[in-house]
């Protein structure tokens, strides 16, 4: 399954200026979060990205966004009606195409030479289904996220087949239907905030949204589990929540450390470090 | 001279986003780096503060002013004529009154108890007179800011009486004209992002655009240096230039490392070194 398109969500009011957060990236270029996002993006292969917006946020987006402003199309959420509307508001932008979809208040570091959605968007074209990042996550933080339960794929140490999705599960449902065998005690795997869809995932956002109901991805994608091949991908690599605090440090810090100017972002710190006083 | 108003200059295009970066203040709250300058500002007195800003950036920088908003008057630079236009532009807003200036891509981090902003209004209150921040500065950094040349205040270490100004002056120029005895050689006192203004200093802005002129602050305080009584204060603190490469880095660790954070900041640090590989 060969991915063309990507949504990026950065629609929801509490984080929509995380996108616009300045960041020295790796290329030791200054630039927004959401160039970062969109570096990768573009480096994995997609050429058609959305981005899903508040009304009145696409001047500083499109300054945000820098040399790819022109491969990206923004959309408006005009109503705050939640995270798996801001997803449908791209129907029309992916139409019958499978797509990337990624949150903006994340940046992704990989640990091997693919990045992250490098390595997601390989294992979609070679498993040709929807595929979505996860990583081993301990229960107590389970009430953050979208969690799977299923099947490690024989053969493979990072492919899981999804039998079921629970979003925010508590503590005792994680038990009874998310354990994986094989997985440490305790912990399970939650989503990383990547995902590649087959376009039948839009279509039953749609569906929920003309049944009156809330469009709601995590049961779009346990529906999904159960009618098609549908796996999640243990990535080489850390996410880091821009959003939480001291989140775009510990972002910063990782970015620095990882790319060639490291000596340089050791420096800052040690120097920082002899002037403070504890 | 007591000061109520304040002036902060955002109206740079390379800079106006720096002010809507956001930090961790050293009160453990994320907030932009303007509402960290409003805190500072608040703290120490003033209550009506003028932002210059680029057309456009109202709403955005209204969103980031959080709990000060009310206090902020926007103003527009609606043409781009520099630094000393955008401070004039608020000559309205100051009219016969002193007032704080300060730029937007500076945090301050004081080394003692009183603020950057509260050293510089008390010493402005008791000598009733302008009084600009300046720190040391070696030599090599003169080609980034304006340099005062006069000599120390008997009986203090921290004053000087100001008897001229040069912008981004040459070595030899400095060396000419700008030593100030008791200084360590080859250093020179730069400005430091803060000033307590007289009036005057308003209309001689004012003056210099009425003959055609591009308004020029620096001069316009050499010019005052020779009327009035003109200070200049050595702070007790630190600035950090957030427009630098890894400067948002370098001030967050400040802030974070010299408030109530202290240990979760150096466990953000350690956490981010143990994962990263050379």
């Amino acid at each position: 399954m060969k991915v063309h398109k990507a949504i990026i969500t950065a629609a929801g009011k509490n984080q929509h200026t995380l996108p616009l957060q300045s960041l020295v990236a790796p290329d030791g270029i200054s630039k927004s979060a959401l160039a970062i996002l969109l570096d990768e993006v573009t480096q994995a292969g997609i050429d058609e990205i959305a981005v899903v917006i508040c009304p009145g946020d696409e001047a500083a987006f499109a300054e945000a966004a820098g040399i790819h402003a022109r491969q990206v199309t923004f959309i408006e959420q005009t109503e705050a009606l939640g995270y798996g509307h801001a997803v449908h508001c791209a129907a029309d932008f992916t139409g019958d195409d499978p797509f990337l979809l990624m949150v903006c208040d994340h940046l992704y570091l990989s640990r091997v030479e693919k990045s992250c959605t490098a390595q997601l968007l390989e294992t979609a074209a070679r498993e040709n289904c929807s595929v979505s990042a996860v990583q081993a996550t301990h229960e107590s933080k389970l009430p953050l996220y979208g969690t799977i339960g299923g099947r490690r794929i024989a053969g493979s140490d990072l492919l899981y087949q999804v039998e079921t999705v629970i979003e925010k599960p508590t503590p005792t449902e994680a038990e009874q239907k998310l354990v994986i065998p094989g997985l440490r005690a305790g912990n399970y795997l939650c989503y990383f905030g990547i995902h590649v869809l087959t376009p039948e995932v839009m279509k039953t956002l749609g569906a929920q949204l003309a049944a009156g109901n809330r469009a709601d991805l995590s049961l779009a994608l346990c529906d999904i589990a159960r009618r098609e091949q549908y796996i999640a991908h243990e990535l080489e690599g850390r996410r880091h929540d821009i959003g939480m605090r001291y989140g775009l440090l510990s972002a910063q810090l990782a970015l620095g450390l990882a790319g060639k100017d490291r000596d340089e972002v050791l420096t800052h710190i040690v120097e920082v470090l002899a002037q403070s006083h504890a």
